[in-house]
């Protein structure tokens, strides 16, 4: 059978393949014109973000203290012109209307990047506490500079944050994608719709889940393979599932939670509560309680 | 001490590293003219299959329906001429004999190629329902187009169904790496020898670890961290673990597994079952059963 | 609105973000001169030691036998040159004195890479061992080649013994770095500061964590998602943690860790026990013993 | 003096470079939204251009004549789009009215591109009399092949065939810029507005100066070093040139130049007249005429 | 008119260009599995000749005497390699039968490659007669180095003798684009044909044309712009020029050809003769003659 | 012969090519530690001075007058450091003293680019003169943006500018890299030690030589294939030509040279003087006279 015998195998494929019916709803429709949301600029989004955040850990490393507004300058344009191009795409993918993606959409997109970039300074502040909540409660860690550069719960603390500001901003997709860009180098994943207080820290991160409508407090501390579930959702009359309703937890001030445990349904586990690891909770923790699995068998 | 004066001991360190006894079981000659398995054409060959899959969400953004069997035309030609090359790779690599690569062998690569790429519209078919059980089961996802873009369990999915149906092919070594580069992407480790059946879906799914020879059904959940594992397995006379032997789990339709839960050794759960979170489970679940972990002490 | 009227909002955006007041502890100030650790020359320094270490799998496929110490010697000198900048790199950034990085610094530096390439030889043959290892441990693995291709385990075991050695020749920040590399390919974080012996293996491995003061004889095997951590850790008088107290498990030789399992504090397990999985340990296991979870509830 | 001490020069340079008095005329401001013209989307444009005419040697080379549609569909696909953002860079750019880059320019854009690409076919036909003419004017040719893959002649003529048919079109700057990519490459300037027959080829080329209103009838050779310019040119009121005045040779069917031969003003080179080399042209020269420098000394 | 209606002229234009009449002559059939020549390859070959040639100006500048052996070892495997399979590309493009790219021609590319690799250190003695004539007859060169790194006419030469090595080894194609990519980079347009002695130098080099039949002896030097071309060729019965007739200049030892001088046909330039720039030269030129351009006219 | 059969010969190849007495005099020895002069440092250095004298035609197109402080700012930055590096690699490769590249050295590189960045404002006032004449002098130009992205005369002077800058600063080897990168893209080739005044254009320009003592005044201009050069040059006791001799024209204000002219020896071309094309000139010529070629025979 010489190579070419193969083509017809082929060509038959690509008729199949071709076929209306065989791709439908697995199919993104392009619209001339309209930008589609982009993974790589999405990256460089991040980056840029990374690098006004925490100059000279991120981006050009070789900025200093007199050159800093140049940087700044430079990387906060560049983020303006890369979001309002991810915005405007996320804003027309979910439109139905195949001629929706217009000027007025355009000039949304716009607006919205520069209210998120006029939220940079806040968003710095906060991510500020993070950093310092990873120092202090990391006996490992032997400098603010070292859990920037290395912990991967900075990195994954930061999408969250970046996509939960472009969430409230009414951004579709754009927010879910940087945040499984954060869950595929980390592990760490968290729902941009999740509501998180100050001093937030995880150790290790691997598996740690965060669901869509958890409300986080300041000081919590998660470690790894820890998951604020959902314990499960009312369907509609056809059987889908009924979207937005709360049903994940919500953790108060300086709560702690130990690997591997699972927290499911829109429970509460109060301040200064402790939960082991490798448990399953369902129900309310009140505020101070310490709860842990059962002894092993030996 | 100059900086020359470091030259003997690299020069010594490289002596010692190039003697064969050195390197003995951890070096792979180089048989000239025989490719070699590359990470990077796997990586493009992943590419090219998800575009002629999804076209509009991967590769190529400008497709629209009128240009279709341009792009899968062009699609598929580099598809099979990229794996053709792979499978001969892989084919070559398993092999012993020195000179084994040869011309039969090529001409088997191409065939296995071709039949592979003749089973895309049934992978496409099979990959489709993965994309609706995922929307289904998740209040938080909002189109069709969200699931295929963002969530890792697709990706993980794709992978594993492509590695398969190779596997089944009797294509070495391509289909282990395929499924390793998922697991490194997305936490979901699913071996490429499993039987998976339709409508399959993994929530976040970091952790999840799926087994060679597991066997699920249609319509099965799984969420993050869950194992399908091995309990132990049999060694042979010179106390080398038996290969091939079935030891992984069988999961009939519509099962349920929450969060960290670990099923191992060749048990039943049987349809409809729903195995709670973070619990070990080493003997068969009747259809129908509910099984959860004990309560934590407080 | 035009888009020229979000200027002013980025100005102002820039302005704030570039008052030092706003980037104090999040920002590293570039010494002139000095060079900073980068991720991507670490990158090769990894992609160059895992050449020289498994010569054929990684690297220059087209290596053979005779042309074996032209390989090694190119890489080597390539590796020592990039290692003694990125050593220098860690010393320099660890120094509070700006001026600091001086030509002592460098010569150390060039010290340090050329004594960790007099260490590869051994580095290669406990490899050698844990590749064996991860062979005879699971029934799926086909060859030596497949496992060093594809086991994730063998990227993270390399760079963990990589990185622990620079830790040991005194290198800052860059060991955390490298292993943090390979937590974020393969989902396990072993800390290089960990004592870990020969004939080592993680099986699928995603989630797995290895503190810094851990200690594991030879012939221990993991399964994905174990904890070693640290129960709690004692306070200084500022509420801060006090820095390298021993506080991780021991493991001694040919220990089986299950999936899940949680292991805490400075307790032993001891020779030859078996640990089930996704239980939470925190007391000294004795010697042969066996502990397993508690029956779950139907 | 330490490295910091030259921040203030620099500082300096920087704000004296930024007014707005030193950097006027040399300045593109960018009007926000617009595309400016790329060089490197323009390269892609005549890589594809290439593809498209010679298929096989230049582009995607496994092409064979089964799949040859698929090929040209995605890169004319391609092309289109690339041309449609680079003509409406062009429009842009050259109008003096801030808002004008409007949604009417890009259909008009639109509109240009495609009457390009319906041009394709006819412009494949005459550069294939220029392949023909170049092999049979050399003898040491040995087949089209080589002359496609290697004659610089050929890159040429396939750019100021393309920015010829684009001026036609009332493109504005991107002929231009496409001529002097082959100037770059080749050291031979056409400018886009002449006007050149079929059978058209260069030997060597370097050198070669073919002017604005140029005439080239068919069949006609130059070797390297030909120039074919502007004697003088009658200035406006202002002393500065005018525009548009027909000023270069016209060179009528079969005419030979030889090499570093210059011919000056809007004179005729009559039908089969030869040109000899090194010599200076201001007058017509008949039909079938030969001219030749005087002899030199000994 | 909306962005789709272009689809029809689109479509229209890629059937039409996909018809085999349109693109017949201009169109390399790709045989399955044989190789083409990649412009790609023959630039990385170019580089490593280079680097082999001249170690630590270009390739690798890290080399030091004590490495010279690893760099030089792997250079040498790596354009072997790549040596052989555009060689096989070549001898594989210019055969008339499809199925001629067998395993005969591929250990015949081998042996051309090894052939010409054994040829490399007398090619290193002769280029290295060329940097030093070069260095002697510009009294604007500095240093060896600075003649390595800048000059125009040492990589035009290279290229010339890499390529000549190569046409005598029987090598199609290959020879010619080696010159032209040379001609491109520097406007020297060398064919691989040509004779050329040592101590060859030319001065800027732009526009120089050194034909297929020129044989150059020793210390010759030529200036910018010199054309060593044919003056006219027989024509068979078919009106195409006879091929392989010798029909350019034989240049002498000694000789010195200055600017923009053309020197045409089979004739011969004696020893130690000088020509004038910017004259036409059809006739023999006595040895020790020096011939100069009629004075100019004031 | 099975392929391995060659690796005898290219082992021996090696180790002929790796012998002192082989590669002497052609090899740059590294001394570690030093830079060495990169050539893709060097692009990099153009480019960004390309846009910082021509904002929004060269480096970043979106700058606009509000952020233009911004993106000079970061450009000069970089342009500072690349621009130490670069001209310290250039110490150093001149001196033959090992040890040389020293602090000392380092602090000169940093000082001479300093002093070269506080030079761009009056470089950039120069270039845009020229700028001027080119668009002056061309009846085809349509505006001076045209002249900035097209013209390849603009990016020629704009190189040797820099580089005549960087060669007054003392700077070795640097400057002649820099012309020769302008000399391949254009064809043009200034040597940086000649000395022209404001005003200075070239049309077309490929084969333009003006050689290293060459005196240019103000408005001169010049068209394709003009060499300045020198007639010949004295020889010292052993042969060699004496360096620095002054031996190259001098072209007064308004001079005008037309195509291909070659004009030798130091003598001096007077104001306002007009020389043809095509011819040789050796002599002075005198204020205001207009020269021209003998006329062809017919």
């Amino acid at each position: 059978m010489s190579p070419f015998s193969f083509t017809h195998i082929l060509t038959q494929a690509v008729d199949e393949l071709s076929e209306s019916e065989s791709y439908k709803g697995l199919f993104h429709q392009h619209t001339d014109g309209n930008p589609l949301p982009s993974a790589k600029a999405l990256c460089d989004i991040i980056e840029l973000a990374r690098a006004i955040i925490f100059p000279g850990y991120f981006g050009n490393s070789t900025v200093n203290s007199r050159t800093m507004t140049y940087h700044i300058g430079v990387n906060v344009e560049r983020l303006f012109d890369l979001l309002t191009e991810q915005i405007l795409a996320g804003l027309c993918f979910g439109s139905d209307d195949e001629s929706s993606c217009t000027g007025l959409q355009r000039e949304e997109a716009a607006s919205v990047a520069a209210r998120f970039i006029s939220r940079l300074p806040e968003l710095r502040r906060v991510l500020a506490t993070d950093v310092e909540a990873a120092y202090n409660g990391d006996p490992a860690a032997h400098s603010f500079g070292e859990v920037i550069s290395c912990y991967p719960a900075i990195r994954a603390i930061s999408n969250y944050r970046i996509a939960h500001e472009l969430l409230i901003l009414g951004v579709p997709l754009i927010p879910r994608i940087i945040t499984e860009m954060a869950h595929s180098e980390t592990g760490i994943d968290i729902h941009p719709g999740a509501a998180i207080g100050s001093h937030f820290t995880i150790d290790h991160g691997t598996g740690v889940v965060i669901g869509e409508t958890c409300i986080i407090g300041n000081n919590v501390k998660l470690y790894q393979g820890v998951t604020l579930g959902a314990k499960s959702f009312p369907l509609d009359e056809n059987g889908k599932p009924i979207k937005g309703i709360p049903r994940h937890p919500i953790l108060e001030d300086n709560v702690i939670v130990y690997s591997n445990a699972t927290i499911l349904g829109r429970i509460t586990v109060g301040k200064d509560a402790t939960v082991g690891g490798n448990i399953w909770v369902t129900e309310d923790v009140p505020a101070g309680a310490r709860i842990v699995q059962p002894k092993a068998k030996k």
